[in-house]
């Protein structure tokens, strides 16, 4: 048994909270709450007693003020290791956690993503253990990622999310479903693999030297590994660097050469092929809505395939003309996919 | 040279057309005006245009007053054969013509996805050469399906169009593509494959023995080729055929024995290998949407992702729990994801 010290704490500058919801915010989650009273996806009991806790939310702290840029960082302690996360959105539904790719941080999530899911449910970013703000040692296996994004869920009390992993978040993703399926609704996996997926024991030697080439400003790295280099690709890319470069203040660290490495030999420990490798997707029997670019040059495109044809109950999406960023450069149509998909009726 | 004679011909009982839109789709019309100007896909010129013309509609004889089970059956001579077709939808945009299945009629198209696709655009539901009541010989080649289907776009007066292709229906669309660039603007594929692709040389000897059971009604063959053995598929199948059976009067002519044979040919002769098998796909430079059911039996679902991966413009979707006929089982996501596709802007 694990013992979970509970503590948000949040720390300066981060505090400038505004403690209301917006008129304009208020309405939003009222026509939501119309819409899924509409649908039959929440009964006339709960609408009633929604609507009264959203009326009484000017009056009480709460995260729907924010935005994805004015999101303050805040910090959640569990097993000793200080959380950072940033929690926005509309506080119904369930709360959607976004697990990052390898080398990123609370600040490489897309805002033209992030903000279209917050329009419908609480939008939860996080570093895992050892990324940019977060303390604590990044484990060396996915395993070890995964037991520690669970604790950072646990210890912001929620007890059902639905998980987006990006990449490596997406190892994290599919792992954390597979250890605590109560705790998960919903998956959506973008750019990413099964254990032992096909070419991801490493790298392609065309790709690897990709993740050390030295840019000015650094995150142009991203152009050649998110975007294709089609002409229409690398100006999605450009806009995307933007949206990204748009959060002034409070940003977060950098990710250590040490965290660096140790995602590596858990990418690699992931990406080992081993007997009966995919066995264990058939035990996720959340619904996964499986996104990627038509030529994922990190993670071949044809994982995404795969994890579509051994998940019990899984959608699969892939865009023309992309590479791993795929959900960056068609962000408005990934963003109305993912949306569907998180709203769509269990039934 | 071929000599086309080019006549439309409307037979009785099919003459019962009334000649005007009501004012709920010339309302419904003008609401889709605006919203391509608001999205910037036609001008404040063509904006007028458009909307003087649509106001002058009610005295002009269109396809606009019907829907899928009130649309005649209509015919068109071109090359000695009397084409079979029905043709309704919202008159504006880019039409769009669907290609029929194997031993599929003009009875076998889904409302639930016509009546979808109508609300912004012409649709022309098709019976190739030989099928139901057209005339001629059914082809034993997939590109004499496609001379046909062809002649049928250019007997219509069509210069530009759509193409939804299902199964064999997807084998001609790809074929019309390749032999008429110029005619073809979007293509949607559904439950097909690539000439040479996967298993498609001969059917699957667990499917094969499908097509040829006898039931009562025989339409009943569909609920095991088009869906997935779950509770929840053929749930879905036999809602399927509730639909496709609500179409009271004016009903097509079966497929007779003589065609089937020829298009089995034609699809045996597809399905076969050959060097260089995908290579005619890099041709294809328009948006194609391609998509599938997790578990297709009649043509296998990698297929699909093999036209993904060799169009040089295509986006796959593939749904879970399903069969050749996803569209018909995701009848509303389909719908929804194909005219979003249609109505995307070419930048």
């Amino acid at each position: 048994m694990q013992t979970k010290s509970n503590q948000t704490t949040e720390l300066e500058p981060h505090a400038a909270v505004t403690p209301m919801p917006s008129a304009d915010r208020l309405a939003r989650i009222h026509t939501r709450l119309e819409e899924l009273l509409e649908r039959g996806d929440i009964s006339p009991e709960a609408f009633a007693e929604y609507s009264t806790v959203a009326h009484e939310l000017p009056t009480t702290a709460n995260t729907s003020a924010h935005e994805h840029n004015t999101a303050p960082t805040q910090f959640v302690e569990a097993d000793g290791i200080r959380f950072a996360y940033r929690r926005f959105g509309n506080p119904i539904g369930t709360p959607i956690v976004l697990l990052q790719h390898f080398m990123g941080n609370l600040d490489n999530y897309d805002p033209a993503v992030t903000e279209a899911l917050a329009a419908g449910r609480e939008v939860i970013l996080t570093d895992n253990a050892g990324v940019g703000l977060s303390t604590g040692a990044a484990p060396e296996t996915v395993a070890g990622m995964a037991r520690d994004a669970a604790s950072l869920i646990d210890a912001l009390g929620l007890t059902h999310v639905d998980l987006f992993g990006f990449s490596m978040g997406g190892y994290v993703a599919q792992q954390v479903t597979v250890d605590r399926p109560e705790l998960v609704r919903r998956v959506i996996l973008v750019g990413t693999g099964p254990r032992g997926g096909e070419g991801m024991a490493q790298l392609d030697p065309d790709t690897a030297p990709l993740f050390g080439t030295i840019y000015d400003p650094q995150d142009l790295m991203w152009l050649p590994i998110f975007f294709s280099p089609s002409d229409a690709s690398q100006a999605a890319g450009r806009r995307f660097l933007g949206r990204i470069r748009g959060r002034r203040e409070d940003r977060d660290a950098p990710v250590s050469p040490a965290t660096i490495a140790a995602h590596s030999t858990a990418a690699r420990r992931w990406g080992a092929g081993a007997a009966g490798r995919f066995d264990y997707l058939r035990e996720i029997h959340q619904p996964v809505l499986v996104i990627n670019g038509s030529n994922d040059i990190v993670i071949p495109t044809v994982n995404s395939y795969i994890l579509q044809q051994n998940l019990p109950n899984a959608e699969l999406i892939l865009f023309p003309d992309s590479n791993h960023g795929s959900h960056f450069q068609f962000s408005e149509q990934f963003s109305r996919s993912a949306t569907d998909f998180l709203e769509r009726s269990n039934v």
